[in-house]
C-alpha cells in the first residue's frame, strides 16, 4: 500500500463521505454507548472488556492493527496504522480516548434509559445524542475513529501514521496506566499525543487547550503542648497550635491576594501579551460563572483578569483545617495540635519541590517558641503550558477555523489533565488538548448528552487536522 | 439549747477533741469511702443512693436536721443546726460538698481496690489515705463534719448556724443542682457559702480561692461559595472561606499577645497592687507548671506575670476548626464554609454579653465582598472576684493562719467553678473556697489519696473558721 498524499481534493472527498455516513456513524456510536463499562463498579467488568473489544474491532474494521491488552484493571486498547513508505519523514501521532463511563446514579433523574442511546431534541442545542457517556468520551472518541474511517474508506490511507490508544480505568483514576505507558512506552511513543477529552469555548466556537496549571501540595501540622489542655487551667500562658496555624495561613496571601511566599513568583513564564490580548477579546461572562457558585468578585491576585486568574496566575489555597474540637457545642480546650492541607495550583516556570521547600521555610521563619511542624503528604506535578506557535499546533488551529469558520480559542485548563501530564514526563510528548464537548452536556450526571453537530462537526474537524499535520510535515515546516 | 459563745477556751477544748479522736474519725471517713458512689454509672445508683444516707446518718447523728431529698437524678442531702436563740444577729453559713465520685477506671492501675480504703506510706507525703473519693470530695467534705462533730460534741453547738448541702452529680454535670436551688432558694440561702473542693497552695501552705475567671464562647461559621467548588477550575477567582477564617482568627490577638477586638478590656476592674505583689513574691515554679505539659515560655499577654495571665487576665481562645478536607491524604476543595469554635476566659468588669457582641462586630467588620457569617452556640457567666478585705474572708484567713502557720495564698482559678457561680447567680450568696487537696491528689485517676494532714489539719482549720465566722459577726464587723 502506498501512502496517499493528501491533497485539498482528497479532503474535500472526505468530508463529502462524512456528510453521507452520519447515519451510519451514529448507529456505531450507538451500539458503543448501549455498553455500560461503568468501570468504578465490579458488577461492570464484563461490560468494560466487551467495550474494549468493540473499540480494538472498530479500528481493525477500518484498517488498524488493533489489540485489547489485558492490565491488572481494565484492559487497553492499542491500534497502529503506518504507510507502507513510513518512516521519520512521516508524522506519526497518538490519539487517547477512554471507554469507560461514570456511574449513571441517580437512575431515577434521567429521563430515559442511560445505557439506551437516542437522539432528542433539546430546545438550545437541537439535535442531542443522550446516553451514559455520549459525550465523556465515547462520542468524542468516534469522532476521531469516525474521521479515520472516511479517510481510509475514501483514500485508502492515513495522512499521518496514528497509533491509538483507548484505556477503560479514566473515570477511576487510570491505576494502570502508569505501569502501562511504562511498559509500552517505546511502542505507544510518537510526535505527538491528540486527546480528545476537553470542551468547546461555547457551541460555535471551537477551542485547543494549551495551558494546563500544575499543582504541589502539602499538609502542614503545628504542635504545640504534649496534650489537650483545659483552657481555664492553661489559657493564656499555653501556647495555642491553632492561634499560630492561623497567622500562618493569614500570612499566605497579601492584602491584594498576591501569595507572600519567598520565591513564589520566581521564573514563571507569563503568556504571550498577543495570548493575554485574546483572552480579554473572549468577552467571558465572568459574572455568570462566579454566579453559578453564589459569588458576585473575583478574589484572586488584584490586577489580572478573571480568565488569567484562572489559566494563568498560580495560587495558594488552604484546602482543610482540622483541629481542637469539632462536636457540637462547646469544649474549653487547647488542642496539642492543628493541622492544614495546603495545595497550589502552578503555572510554567514553577517546580513543585521548589515550591514545597519554600513552604516549608516560610511556615519554619513563623513558628513561635515552643512551636513545632511536621510536613506531610507532599507532592505535585509542573504546569505544562504548549507553544501555540509551534507547526503542529498553527496547523490544527487552522484546520479548525476551516470546519467552524471561526480561529479556536486558545484556552487554559485550572486544573491538571492527568493524560497529558503522563505523556509528558513519561513520553515526552506533547499534546493537542481538542475536544467538542460543551458545559452544559451533563457529564458525570445524569441526562448526559452530545450534541449531534458536535459529533458531526468534531469528525469532520479531526478529518481536516489529519490533512492539515500531513501537510505541515511534508512542508518541512 | 442555748447557743454557746464560742470563746478561745471553746476552741482550745474542741481542737483538743479533734486531736484525741483522729483514729474515730478516719474510721466514719473509711465507711464512707467503702460506698462506690460512682454518679456517671447507673449501675451505681443504689450505692449513691446509700451514700446520701450516710451523709444524712452523720449530720443527724451529731445534732443536725438532715434529710435526704430526692432529685430526677441522684438525691441531695440537707441539713440544718441553729442555735436556739438564733436571729439575725448570727451568721448563718451555707456548706457545700459532694458524695459521689469518678470512675475508678483503669482498675488494673490501682494498687489496691478502690473502693477499700486504706492507709499507705508515701515517701513524700507520709501518711495517706488511698480511696477513690479520698480528696474528691469525700476526704475533703467530712474535714468540715469532723469539725462540726466535735464543736457540738465538745461544746453542745456551734460558733455559726450552719446549712448544709451535699450533692451527688458534682461529677456528672450537677442536672438536679439548678432545679434543686430554685425549690429550696429561701431554704438554704445564708450569709456565706463555704465550699470545701478545692486545694491548698503547697503541703504547707492552705490557700482561699477568690478570684474565678468567667467564660463567653460562641461559634463562628464563614460562609462563601454556594457549594465545595474544585480547587483547578475555581482556585484564584473564588473566594475560600478557610482564607477569610484564618485571617480573622490570626487578627485576634496582636504582636503582645493581646486581644485585639475593640472595647475587649474596658471596665476591668484588676487585683490590687498588694494582691498582685503577693502573688509575685509567691516564687511560683512557671517552669515545671510549662514543662508539664511540654512547653517553655509564657505565651500569654507580654508585660504579665505567669499566675496573673493565669488568674487575672482575659484571654481568647480558639478551642476548634473544622473546614474542607479532613480525611487522609489530599482534595484540592474550596470549601463552601469554615468553622472555628472560639472561647473567651473573662475577668472582673467584663460582661459576657458584650464581648460576643463585640466579637460579632470584629467578625463583620473583617468580611471581605461575597462572605457571609453565622454565629452559633453562644452563652456564657462573668467572672467571680470575691472581696478579700471583707470581714468574713479575713476572719477565715486569720483562722488559717493560725492552723497552719503562715497566712494563707489568695488564688486565682482561671476556670469557673459551675457551683460558686451558681450559688451566686441564683442565690446571691459569695463562696469561701477552702480546701487541703495538692496538686498530687491523682484526683479522677487511679490511686487518688488525701494527706492524713489534710485530713486532720482541714478538720482543725474548719474549727477555727467556724469560731473565727462566729466572732467576728457577734463583735459586729
Amino acid at each position: 500500500m502506498n501512502a496517499p498524499q493528501p491533497r485539498g481534493d482528497a479532503l474535500g472527498r472526505v468530508i463529502a463521505r462524512l456528510a453521507n455516513s452520519e447515519e451510519a456513524a451514529l448507529e456505531r456510536l450507538f451500539r458503543l454507548l448501549a455498553i455500560p463499562s461503568v468501570s468504578t463498579d465490579p458488577a461492570f467488568h464484563d461490560a468494560c472488556v466487551q467495550a474494549a473489544e468493540a473499540c480494538a474491532g472498530a479500528l481493525a474494521e477500518i484498517g488498524f492493527a488493533a489489540r485489547v491488552e489485558p492490565t491488572l484493571g481494565k484492559p487497553m486498547v492499542v491500534g497502529h496504522w503506518r504507510a507502507a513508505s513510513s518512516g521519520a519523514a512521516r508524522r506519526h501521532v497518538l490519539f487517547y480516548g477512554h471507554y469507560d463511563v461514570q456511574p449513571p446514579e441517580p437512575f431515577a433523574e434521567w429521563n430515559a434509559p442511560p445505557f439506551a442511546p437516542r437522539l432528542a431534541d433539546d430546545p438550545r442545542n437541537g439535535k442531542v445524542i443522550v446516553a451514559r457517556g455520549a459525550s465523556d468520551d465515547k462520542g468524542q472518541m468516534m469522532t476521531f475513529i469516525e474521521a479515520a474511517r472516511a479517510w481510509l474508506t475514501e483514500c485508502g490511507g492515513l495522512p499521518v501514521d496514528v497509533s491509538v490508544l483507548i484505556e477503560g480505568e479514566e473515570e477511576s483514576g487510570s491505576p494502570s496506566l502508569g505501569p502501562f505507558l511504562a511498559a509500552h512506552g517505546d511502542e505507544l511513543r510518537a510526535d505527538l499525543a491528540l486527546v480528545c477529552d476537553t470542551g468547546q469555548w461555547d457551541a460555535d466556537t471551537p477551542a485547543i487547550t494549551a495551558f494546563l496549571r500544575g499543582l504541589a501540595f502539602s499538609e502542614i501540622t503545628i504542635t504545640g503542648p504534649s496534650r489537650d489542655l483545659h483552657s481555664g487551667l492553661y489559657g493564656g500562658p499555653a501556647l495555642n497550635p491553632l492561634h499560630v496555624l492561623a497567622k500562618i495561613l493569614a500570612a499566605l496571601h497579601d492584602e491584594g491576594g498576591r501569595v507572600a511566599i519567598d520565591g513564589f513568583y520566581d521564573g514563571i513564564r507569563d503568556p504571550s501579551s498577543s495570548q493575554l490580548q485574546a483572552w480579554e477579546e473572549l468577552g467571558f461572562d465572568g459574572g455568570a460563572y462566579l454566579g453559578g457558585v453564589g459569588l458576585s468578585a473575583p478574589a484572586g491576585e488584584r490586577g489580572f483578569g478573571l480568565l488569567e486568574q484562572l489559566w494563568s496566575r498560580p495560587t495558594a489555597e488552604v484546602n482543610g483545617i482540622v483541629g481542637g474540637y469539632g462536636g457540637p457545642g462547646t469544649k474549653t480546650v487547647i488542642p496539642t495540635q492543628a493541622t492544614a492541607k495546603l495545595s497550589f495550583r502552578l503555572v510554567p516556570g514553577q517546580d513543585p519541590q521548589t515550591i514545597l521547600a519554600s513552604l516549608r521555610r516560610f511556615v519554619e521563619d513563623r513558628l513561635p517558641e515552643d512551636a513545632g511542624v511536621r510536613f506531610a503528604h507532599e507532592g505535585g506535578s509542573p504546569a505544562i503550558g504548549f507553544n501555540t506557535e509551534a507547526p503542529a499546533f498553527r496547523a490544527a488551529a487552522g484546520a479548525l477555523k476551516a470546519e467552524w469558520s471561526k480561529p479556536p480559542v486558545i484556552m487554559g485548563c485550572g486544573a491538571s489533565i492527568p493524560i497529558v501530564e503522563s505523556f509528558q514526563s513519561r513520553l515526552g510528548m506533547d499534546s493537542l488538548l481538542i475536544g467538542f464537548a460543551l458545559d452544559d452536556d451533563r457529564i458525570h450526571a445524569p441526562n448526559e448528552k452530545y450534541n449531534l453537530t458536535s459529533f458531526t462537526k468534531g469528525a469532520r474537524s479531526w478529518a481536516r487536522i489529519l490533512a492539515a499535520l500531513g501537510e505541515t510535515h511534508s512542508h518541512g515546516s
